[in-house]
């Protein structure tokens, strides 16, 4: 099962706030999903995923399909047993990562023949493939199979590559044999606006539960990811929901969110924790940074999070400094929990009618 | 402020029953302290200790004096706050990592000179500063300097060695400033009894408020290590704490326990699970092992932690190999929970006069 409900659209914006319901339970959109490529979010449990106000996570079919296959998490009940999460799990398909991480991939009409980055080992990813895969793993929401060709792309590939998209699109949909779960289009097509409308006409041809905005947020410039965004979502059936892949400092979502986003994923906020860098309400916040040696304050004061309850940047920075893996939770789940609270901040304001001022104080802080 | 009852003796063993009081609260013993170098147990929170059980935490003077350095940390508030801990603090001298760590040292009768493991600096350590060291972190109990000789050592250079740690000894009871901690004193003597009770009566002349017994299991037979506990154990007054350090694999902790030690601290269940080793009511599980890539049991089907009663075998081998960081903290919260649980029945076989059984069945599995 599977349903999108619009509760309310905010009058002097097009966000939307809403509700997907799947068999792993509901999702309040706007939604943040946290990155769980291998089957966790790095050093964190689900448990404190949950804890979080966080009602699904995205988890990776290519990873999973390599190590330790999706055969094993099919026979271990699924990745939401495997993984001990028992909320909604969306999986990206994994074309993305075959194409960025493989050594050597070879694009075909019926699929991408590529090596493992783990011991080089050959395989061939189809749509159907690549559906099977998903549906072992038992998630909630599949992703098509897509090409996304790296920025910047000539028209004429990317014309040649939307239409491969489409044509996996389609035998992605054909192969799809449980109903219990969702499958999303991916609307590819660059920075060219027509490519982008005729991707996203074809994929709503063949009519798909919801559709994601793929490769975006990958070398081009921030103007032309927002003019893009915008011109693809007005062309998007307002009833399904609306999937901005990959993209997500604060600023970027509150904006995505304005143009009619509902859900986002993003490595930003566990990557910048493991490499000391800190959301704050003030700005960013560097760890390791000598001026902390003796601060006494929380990460950020106004937080409430468990890391900033309970510990320093003094404590927080000397972790760091003596790479003790422990700093790597507490800054993780800091991290996480402003995004966990950005996103209920968005939903209230827009049920309160008060995004707009929202936007205007994160984009305040989002150069800082 | 420190005393410590004993509430039972056992009959048929040496082992007591006991309760220690600190400023920061209790801890009944026998008692295993984790082990929190670096002012956090590695991977672990300070709540998480707690929640298992665990009473007192042992961290380490010499390194918190190198990183973040002992006045920060004064100035933070003390140890306890620094890592958010609000129960009993022992802290390691330092001795043993002054000699075993830093490339150049020079023993001195007054002190060691050496360079900092970290950035080759150099820094003198005296009796009086190792004393001025623990009470800025405002620790429970302060461990006196000694001299940690190798082994093997000539009996002649240990009969000096011991003269040394009895003169440092002394001279850090007289350095001692605060009236709400303990400090104790360790024996040393290396394998040679008659050393060992030497300088356990040079010691309790100066009168401490618990003996520990220190340079043991670093290398010579185990048999040696028990008879050399049992020996040096009796010469000790029954009505102070007895500590052996750093030993601590749950058959030798029921032993030295039925010999009437008190307090254990040990690396053993940290750094074991961190290499994948992990210990289980039938013996030790490696868990990168290939037989567990679809094994959907827990790691102990009796064991009642966190991990166990969330994670499958497959799932924990899944991001060992992967290289996740959540696995450590998983394996090492569960090594930790067997060893709050190997306390907690010490504790309770000695309550009930069941201990000896208790231990023929630990040592039944001591060895798998």
């Amino acid at each position: 099962m599977f349903t999108f409900e619009i509760l309310k659209n905010d009058e002097s914006t097009k966000a939307r706030l809403g509700k997907m319901t799947t068999a792993h339970g509901e999702v309040e959109t706007p939604a943040f999903m946290p990155v769980a490529t291998h089957a966790t979010v790095k050093s964190m449990t689900s448990h404190e995923i949950q804890d979080m106000g966080f009602q699904m996570l995205i988890a990776n079919a290519y990873h999973l399909y390599l190590r330790p296959g999706h055969k094993v998490i099919e026979r271990q009940g699924g990745l939401h047993k495997f993984m001990s999460w028992n909320h909604p799990i969306t999986t990206d398909s994994g074309g993305y990562q075959v194409l960025s991480l493989s050594k050597t991939r070879k694009i075909k009409s019926d699929g991408i023949l590529f090596r493992s980055h783990l011991d080089g080992s050959e395989h061939f990813f189809t749509p159907s493939k690549c559906i099977e895969i998903q549906e072992s793993l038992g998630v909630d929401i599949m992703m098509c199979l897509d090409e996304c060709p790296p920025y910047p792309s000539t028209k004429e590939y990317m014309e040649k590559s939307i239409e491969l998209t489409t044509s996996w699109a389609k035998l992605c949909k054909e192969s799809k044999t449980r109903a219990d779960n969702a499958l999303f289009g991916i609307v590819q097509g660059g920075v060219f606006k027509e490519l982008r409308e005729k991707s996203a006409t074809q994929l709503m041809e063949i009519d798909f539960d919801g559709y994601a905005l793929g490769g975006l947020g990958i070398g081009e410039e921030s103007e032309k990811t927002y003019e893009i965004t915008e011109s693809t979502l007005n062309l998007l059936p307002a009833d399904k929901p609306r999937y901005l892949m990959g993209l997500g400092k604060p600023h970027d979502i509150v904006t995505a969110v304005s143009m009619g986003v509902d859900m986002f994923d993003c490595v930003i906020p566990t990557r910048n924790a493991r490499n000391g860098t800190l959301f704050t309400s003030e700005g960013k916040l560097v760890i390791k940074n000598a001026q902390f040696a003796e601060d006494q304050r929380p990460i950020d004061e106004g937080c409430e999070c468990y890391t900033c309850r309970n510990f320093s940047r003094a404590y927080l920075r000397h972790l760091y400094i003596a790479k003790e893996t422990l700093v790597l939770r507490l800054l993780t789940l800091h991290n996480l929990y402003y995004y966990a609270e950005l996103m209920r901040e968005i939903r209230s304001s827009i049920k309160r009618g008060d995004f707009p001022n929202y936007i205007s104080r994160v984009q305040s802080i989002g150069g800082k």
